[in-house]
């Protein structure tokens, strides 16, 4: 019985199993295994939670559906349609279901989409003592937690304590006496990306999420936002690379599909580059040289313009390139470019002159080296600037603009300047 | 007074301050501000420390270390010179110094070196009350826990409560009646990485570390392990675009020599091509369309084989690309190309074909394209797969490799069918 074999593992690990399978087992392990656990669901792969979804009944799904905290349930029910929603909701208990459909009405990407509700907290005046003769009475209480939260009669977040310290210290110790320092709470309105960046900063373990009234409605706990984090960073990388949402798991033709337009994009810019090549036909049928040159100073502009863009981009996504410091950064990545295009362009000045044999020839890929690094320098990091601004993601589409800044400049100043100064 | 301005921000926050600053304004900060806390130093980026460390007094430094965990002073202590070092070591407690020197024994990337000793314990056999009262003795604890480490009378960890079930049960209830089923444990020289990925991956907030007899010896914790992965995948993300350690605070000569050496390979690859080109040069002088053409294949290549390959290398560091589903997704990526291919070889063979009115050169161009592609989807999967095996790391070296071969197949596979069927 698949089940019973499926018992000891982790949740996680059955979703990674059931991720890194050939889609056809994957469907006959999903026929045989009735009753798949809802932590499962939470654990799998955004692009497989859908598939395997449709391929439950509903009453598996209420059922999968019952233990969890309410932020997984909010982030499973996301991907139901109309009518399996109104069945899952129509299932919960009266106040799971006001709950998830409050979290429901917060933006997609918001604190308040992303906490879980279930937290423990306790009125500022208790004791020691109060908390734990309440923590143990027969409420319900959270499977994890490791914070009270202390709230004014008002049920406004006040401050929290760590139970360590609750635990080692006498029952008649106010927990107001107790409370951490660095308190702090967000608002459920918030970006949750900026959350889960503040719980790494802060070492914080459970970040607080609170009305506009400052009233405790939820917390977001360190784990979700490790997984978040992890979930951002890569979904930088690939998109820098111009892979929408790759996965192992994707077959071949929604791989195709994902990636054909980022190359039709290139196909375009590359496109654009040919023009400008065009341009000079006659410089190049007067000296071939040219072709076999001008690929590398369009290159090496595209590299240095790719380091650049790939610092700025990163360093946008952890705030830690801001209004204040977008001059200095700009300055800097426009003379490293300078100098490594001085560098460079000592190097193929040689290179040209001992290979073909004409100085001239040397100092025009020279000249146009320093140009299209200089121009790396300045797109690299202004590109990925100017599209944060228009809130367009820079990991998304920096990559396209820049290189093909690059390969034209590139092209441009090199056949440009050759035509000038040699024919 | 400096320090009584800084003294309400957090460490971190402090430590941001430091990194955002230009050069100038820190080292005047760091001579006003004497009695940098520890906390703050271990903030820092890695890249500051040395600078920040080397500003200060060795008795400052001793005093900064004096509360910090045993990971931290670890991780600080790495980065004095021999005889800053003995002084430190020489500051701490006997048994603090033990810890340190035993710690600096593991290698660098191991749980053993970035673990901290700090951690609570009890006896299996211990009830509620019992650890209650150990906890309210005055036995010096942690700064921050989460959990009861259960041991056997021979120091090994047999399972952990977290404080949260201590708290909600009665005193006579037994510690091995609340145990976590997912206890696991982690050897000390297990490499760090793996261990952030399982806390990750297990949503654990504290990793106990064994030695080789199963004795417990420390804890990693969730929020090292998330600043780690952080860490991990910005290096990764960097090394890709060939951006060795970039960081904002860095000044333009560091930056300089840290590009440059990856626009050297570059070059290197780049002149490589251009000999390819140049076997070709009577081909392109009798049809110039070549030149203005070629840079097209070589650039989707590029393309193709970026994705293939930044797919791969986020798969090897996440562990989803294993022995057992290598060959698959070889075999998907090889797809992927071929049909892309197909797909921008109708493409621009129509472009070919309408814009210099040659059908030859069009299927020149479109015959070339699909060799191209292919031969992405095989270097840009195969290529950081040879690197891991080879225990190079893929961020590193595989963007220099698979280029190199989409730029030297691309020019070959354009220029030798044109060579052969055009002219
Ligand atoms: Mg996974
Ligand atoms: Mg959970
Ligand atoms: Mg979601
Ligand atoms: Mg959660
Ligand atoms: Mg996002
Ligand atoms: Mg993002
Ligand atoms: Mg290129
Ligand atoms: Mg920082
Ligand atoms: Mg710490
Ligand atoms: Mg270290
Ligand atoms: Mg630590
Ligand atoms: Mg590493
Ligand atoms: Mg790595």
């Amino acid at each position: 019985d698949i089940a019973a074999l499926l018992e000891p593992l982790h949740p996680a690990d059955i979703a990674h199993l059931i991720e890194v399978i050939d889609a056809r087992p994957r469907r006959e392990l999903m026929e045989l295994w009735k009753g798949i656990d809802g932590e499962v669901l939470s654990e799998l792969d955004e692009n497989l939670r859908e598939e395997i979804i449709d391929l439950m009944q509903p009453a598996e799904l209420v059922e999968a559906m019952r233990d969890l905290d309410s932020d997984d349930v909010v982030d499973l029910v996301e991907y139901l349609d109309p009518e399996q929603q109104d069945l899952v909701l129509d299932a919960l208990s009266p106040t799971d279901r006001v709950v998830v459909e409050k979290s429901l009405t917060y933006p997609e990407e918001s604190a308040g989409r992303h906490m879980q509700v279930e937290l423990v907290r306790a009125p500022e005046h208790w004791t020691v003592g109060d908390t734990i003769d309440f923590l143990r009475s027969d409420v319900t209480l959270p499977d994890q937690f490791y914070h009270i939260i202390l709230v004014d009669p008002r049920l406004k977040a006040v401050g929290y304590v760590t139970l360590g310290r609750v635990l080692s210290h006498p029952r008649a110790t106010l927990l107001r006496d107790l409370v951490e320092d660095t308190f702090r709470t967000f608002n459920v309105s918030q970006d949750v990306e900026e959350v889960a960046q503040a719980i790494n900063h802060y070492h914080m373990i459970t970040a607080p999420v609170v009305d506009d009234d400052g009233r405790i409605v939820g917390v977001i706990t360190i784990d979700d936002a490790m997984a978040f984090l992890e979930e951002e960073a890569e979904e930088d990388l690939l998109r820098l690379a111009g892979v929408g949402e790759g996965s192992l798991s994707d077959r071949v033709i929604e791989t195709t599909k994902q990636r054909a337009p980022w190359l039709a994009v290139n196909l375009a810019t590359a496109i654009l580059a040919s023009l400008v090549i065009s341009l000079f036909e006659g410089t190049i049928s007067s000296l071939v040289a040219l072709a076999v040159l001008m690929p590398i100073v369009a290159s090496m502009g595209g590299n240095a313009g790719t380091q650049s863009l790939t610092v700025a981009v990163r360093a946008l996504a952890t705030r830690d390139l801001t209004g204040s410091n977008v001059w200095r950064v700009i300055r800097r990545e426009v003379l490293v470019g300078l100098i490594n295009g001085l560098l460079f362009a000592v190097v193929m000045g040689v290179v040209g002159l001992v290979w073909f044999g004409s100085p001239m020839l040397g100092v025009v890929i020279a000249v146009a080296m320093v140009i299209n690094l200089v121009v790396a320098g300045l797109a690299g990091t202004g590109v990925p600037i100017i599209l944060d601004r228009l809130n367009i993601d820079p990991a998304l589409a920096s990559g396209a603009f820049v290189t093909t800044v690059t390969d034209i400049v590139g092209f441009f100043a090199f056949l440009g300047l050759a035509a000038v100064w040699l024919l």
